[in-house]
C-alpha cells in the first residue's frame, strides 16, 4: 500500500522511515512546503515531494500518515477521512476539546491509529500482558512516571497546548489503556520550577496528577519538564497480589565497580532511543489496520478521551480543585 | 544510664531489646499490666517489673521508653518530663491535634526522642545525605512509597486513628525531613480496596497524598495497607541535575536463570526485618540525647507537624477538596 | 559499493541482509547452489543469484562476503583476493591452521574483516573503552562467559572443527582483544556433560580454558554447549583499582513482585537476538574498509592467532597438559 | 555452656562476641598472652583471663573456641579433644597435611565444627538450597569468585602458608560443598601480579584453579589478593536446567542518576561486613553440635581435604602441570 506522509518534521522523519522500511507499505508522497526537508525523507524510499491534494486524490495512496503541527492534525485528518484514506495521526487530535469531539462522528469508520506509541513499547506491552493474565490479581492502582530530559525551547510553549495536552496526554491514555476504566475524578498540582519562562508563557513544568475511578482505583502521574538524568519512564501497577513495574532501559550493561562504589550508563537519553521499538511498532499496526487486517486497537475516541482528561488536568491546577467529571 | 520499658507490646519488645542491648543504656524496668510480658522482655537483661510510679520515681531512671498504646502516649511522655526524665516515644504523640499541640510548651526543654524510625534508616539516611550534598542539584520532588504487606484485623483500626494518622503519618515526617520545608497545600485521595470490612468502619486502606510546599515543591505518598508482595519501602528524589533513589532490601542476593526467566528472593516482609537496624540506630540516638551528647533530631514539634498534616489529609478525604494550611 | 553475498546459510542472511540496508553498500549477486536461499535473501534488495565466478570477475563487484561453509571459507577467501575484492569473511578462517598459516602472506595487502562480531557488540566495546581509558588501572585478568543455549544436533560436529574451533574461538579472539597481549599458556579441562552423542564423535560440550600471557595475566573462558536459561554472553575484566563487567541483555526491563519473589524476562535466547546490534556494526566495519576510509581492526592474522590458540586448546584436552606457545 | 576463647586476635573478637551473645552459650574464659586484649572481648561477657590449663580442667567449661595462630590449630585441638570439649577450629586445621592426616583418628568421635564460615552464609546457603532442590536440574558447573580487597602486608606472607591454604582453601571447602563429590584433577595457575614482595618472598597473589570431579564436573576458582573495589564473594551453580547465582551485597540500596550515568554504594569492603550473619550462624551450630542436639556439618575431614586439594594447588603452581588425585 502506497501512503503519503504529511509533515516532515521530527515526528515525520521517525514515521516515513518506519513507513519506508515496513514491507507492507511503499511511501510514495512527502508533504511538506520545505522541499529539502521531503527530500531527506522521502528520497532514500523513492518518494517524492507532493501537495497534499495530489496525494489525497491518487487512487493508489491507500494511506496517510499526520505529522503536521499540531493546530493541522485535525484539518489533516478530515480531508484523509473524506478522501478514504487510512490515517496514521500524531497526538494530540486536536488542542480544542469542542472541536474535537463535534468532529467525532465523521471518524465512526476510519481505519485511523492515533500515535500513542507509549501502547506499542514492548517494555509496557509486557507489563500490560502481566497485568491482564492476572499475575498481581486484580489492578488497584497506577504509578506513571513521565519525565522529560530538558525543558523545550520557551519558544515552544505557545503553540504546545500546555503540559497536560502536550505531554501527559500519553499518560492519560496509558492510565485508559491499563485501567480499562474511566477516570471520573481529577485532580492535579503543578509548579513552574523548570523554567520561569514557562511560567512567565503561563505554563507549568512540574506536575503531579491523581486521577481516580469510579471503582475506586486510582494512577498518579508524575511530570517533569526536565529529569537532568535522562527520558524516565516508568510504570508501576500495583494489584491485590503483587506489583508488576516497567523500568528504564540503560545504553548498556556495563558496570564499573571501584572503591567508589559502583557505576553503570545513563538511561535512554530521549524518546527517540527510548521509543525506537514503538515507532515500528506502531507502524506495523498502522499497516494492519490500513490492510484491514486488524481494528485499531487505539484511535478517535481514545483521542478525544485523553483530551476530556487533559482539560480536567488544565482546570483543576487552575482552580486548584478537584475536576469530577 | 537506666531506663525504663513503659509498654511490653510488639514495639516495646523492640525498643526494649535494644536498650539493653546498648552500651550506654541499662533496662531497669518493664512497666505492664501483664507480668509474662513484662518478664518477656526484662528477664534476659536483668530489668523486673514494676509499676509506672515506682520506675518514675527511682532517681537511678534517667529515661523512659513510651511503647504503651497510643491513647497513652502522652500522658506517660508528660509524667516523664514531670520527673525530668529523658523519653523515647512511640509515634504519634497522640490522635488529638489540639491536645498535643496544648501540652507542647509542656517539653520545650525536654529531651525528647521521636519513634519515627525511618529518618534512622541506613538507605534512608545515605538518600538524604546525598540529596543533602547536592548530587541532584536543588531538590524538587519526592515520591514516597509505604505499602504495608497485609492488612491489619479490622478489630485495629476503631483505636488506630485512621490510615492518615497511624500509618502515613511516617511519610509526612519522611516529607518534612527531606524537603526542609513545610507543606502548605494537602490533597489526598483515598479508596477501600483492600477489605471492605476497612471501609465499614470508617477508614480507608488505599491512598495517594500529594503535598505542595510555599515554593512550589511536591510530593507524592503512596500507601497501601496491603501490598501482596511485602514490606514495600522507597524514596524517590528528583533534583534540578538528577535522581536519588532508595530501594527495597531482598531476604538474599541470589538469582535463578532457566529458559522461564530470572527469579529472586521476595522484598523484605514485613517492619520487623525491614527497619531493624533504624530500631538500633534510633535507640543509640536516644542514648546519645539522654546522656546529653547531642540535641534530638525529631522531637515533639515534629510529632505535632506530622499530626497537623495527617489531620489535613483526613480532611481532604472527608470534603474531596485541597486543604490549606 | 557492490557486493556478492557467498553462502545463504543462517549467517548468510543476517549478513546478507545488513549488506543490504548499509547506506554505503548493495546487494548485487548471491552465490548459492540453492536458487530459493538465495532468491529469498536476495530479492527485496533487488539482488540476483550468481555464480562465484560471475560474481568475483564483475569490475563493477567491489566487496564479497563469505558465508559458506567452513571448509570453504579459505579457498572463497583466496579467490576473492585474487580478484581485488574487499572481503567480510566468517570465522573460523579455516580448520586447518597449517594451511591458514600458509596462505597468510597473500593477504598481506588485503582489505578483510573476519567475522568476529563480539567485537563489535555495543556492551562489550563499552567495556573496552572503559578498560582502555583506565577506570580500573591496570588490567590483569578476565572471565569470559559464552555458553550457548541449546547443543547443536550431533550431525553438526563432525565438521564443526570440534568445541575449541568452533566455538571458544570467539572468547579466544576477545582475550587477545582485550588483553592486548599474547597468551603463552594455555590450560583447557573439558568434558562432555551435556549430550554423550557428542562424546562419541570425539567432542566436548563444556570446557574451561585459563590462558596465561609472559607478564602473568589470566583469563579463563568459561563454555558450555547448552546453558538451559539462554544465550549467556558475559565479560568481567579485573584491573589494580577495580572491576569492569558486561552483562547479559534481557528480553524487557518488566518485574514482577509477588510473596513468592521477583521475576523478570529470561536473557536473550540466542545469537540472533543478542548480537544484532554487533552484526550491523560489523557490517559497518567493512563498508568502511572495503572503501579504503580505515583499515580493518580484525584481520586475517586474528583468524591464525585465535586458531593457534584453539589448537592449543584442543591438544591441552589431549594431553591433559599445559600447552606453552 | 561455659566456653573458653583461646586467642584473642581479630578471629578471636568476633568469634568471642558472637559466643557471648549466643543464648545456649556464656564466655566464662579468653586465653591469650596478652591480658589487655583478652579483657577487651571477655570484659563486657563477665569473662576473665586465664591460662590454657585453667581453661581446660575446668570441667564447667563444655567447650573452646581455637582462635589462637595457624602454627597453633592442631595443638589446641588436640589438647581440647583429649580434655572431652567441643571444639570450635578456625580455618585451616594445619598447613602441613601430613601432620593433620596422623591426626585425624583422635576426632573421630568429637564434637568439632571447622570454621569454614561461607557455609553458613545466608547469601551461600540459599543458593544451595535451590540447587539442592534441582531448580536447575544436575549441577554440572561451578565459578567461585574469592577476591580479598587489599593484600595483606608482607610480614603476613611467611606464616600464611600461602594463598592456596591461606585463602583459597575456602573456595576448596565451598566447592567440595557444592559438587558433593571429590574433585579428581587439579590446575592451578597464579602469578604475582599485586604486590612484588609478595612474589620475593616466594608466594602468588592472584590465581585461577580448575578442579574436576571424577564424572567430569567442573569449578573454576577465581582469587587475587586485591581486588581494588571491596570484598567480591560470588557463586554461579550451572547446571543442566539453568544458572544460580549469589552476588555482592551492597551497603544500601541508593542509586544516584544524573545525566552521567547511575552510580550507587560499593560492596561489603571486607570480611567483617560480608560474613558478620555467617560468623553468627556458625556459631549458633557450634551451640548445637556443643550440645549434642545435632551433629557437625563441617569436622575434621572437610578440613584435611581441603587442605589435600590446597597441597595439589601448590603443587600444580610449582611443577606446571595437572595434579591427579
Amino acid at each position: 500500500m502506497n501512503v503519503a506522509l504529511i509533515g516532515a518534521g521530527r515526528m515525520g522523519s521517525i514515521h516515513g522511515v518506519n513507513a519506508g522500511r515496513h514491507p507492507d507499505l511503499r511511501l510514495k508522497y512527502v508533504v511538506d512546503p520545505r522541499p529539502e526537508a521531503a527530500a531527506a525523507i522521502g528520497d532514500p524510499f523513492g518518494a517524492r515531494a507532493a501537495s497534499l491534494d495530489e496525494a489525497l486524490t491518487d487512487p493508489d495512496v491507500g494511506g496517510v500518515l499526520i505529522c503536521s503541527s499540531t493546530d493541522l492534525h485535525l484539518t489533516h485528518a478530515l480531508a484523509a477521512v473524506d478522501a478514504g484514506k487510512a490515517i496514521f495521526c500524531e497526538k494530540p487530535i486536536d488542542l480544542n476539546l469542542a472541536k474535537a469531539r463535534a468532529a467525532q462522528d465523521r471518524f465512526a469508520d476510519a481505519r485511523l491509529v492515533l500515535a500513542f506509541n507509549r501502547r506499542f513499547d514492548p517494555h509496557f506491552v509486557a507489563l500490560k500482558r502481566r497485568v491482564d493474565a492476572g499475575e498481581i490479581g486484580r489492578l488497584e492502582t497506577l504509578h506513571l512516571v513521565n519525565h522529560d530530559p530538558a525543558a523545550p525551547p520557551p519558544g515552544f510553549i505557545p503553540t504546545s497546548g500546555g503540559l497536560f495536552k502536550d505531554f501527559t496526554i500519553h499518560d492519560l491514555d496509558l492510565a485508559r489503556w491499563l485501567l480499562d476504566e474511566e477516570p471520573v475524578e481529577v485532580f492535579a498540582a503543578a509548579s513552574c520550577l523548570v523554567d520561569s519562562e514557562i511560567g512567565r508563557l503561563g505554563d507549568v513544568d512540574t506536575a503531579r496528577t491523581v486521577l481516580k475511578t469510579a471503582s475506586g482505583r486510582m494512577c498518579v502521574i508524575s511530570n517533569t519538564r526536565r529529569s537532568g538524568y535522562g527520558y524516565d519512564q516508568r510504570i508501576e501497577a500495583f494489584g491485590s497480589r503483587g506489583m508488576i513495574t516497567a523500568g528504564n532501559v540503560a545504553d548498556d550493561t556495563v558496570q564499573t565497580l571501584t572503591d567508589a562504589g559502583v557505576s553503570s550508563a545513563p538511561i535512554k537519553p530521549a524518546f527517540l532511543q527510548r521509543y525506537a521499538e514503538a515507532y515500528r511498532a506502531e507502524m506495523a499496526h498502522f499497516a494492519d489496520v490500513a490492510h484491514g487486517r486488524v481494528t485499531s486497537s487505539v484511535g478517535y475516541p481514545d483521542g478525544v478521551a485523553a483530551l476530556v482528561l487533559a482539560e480536567a488536568c488544565d482546570q483543576s491546577v487552575r482552580t486548584g480543585a478537584v475536576v469530577r467529571l
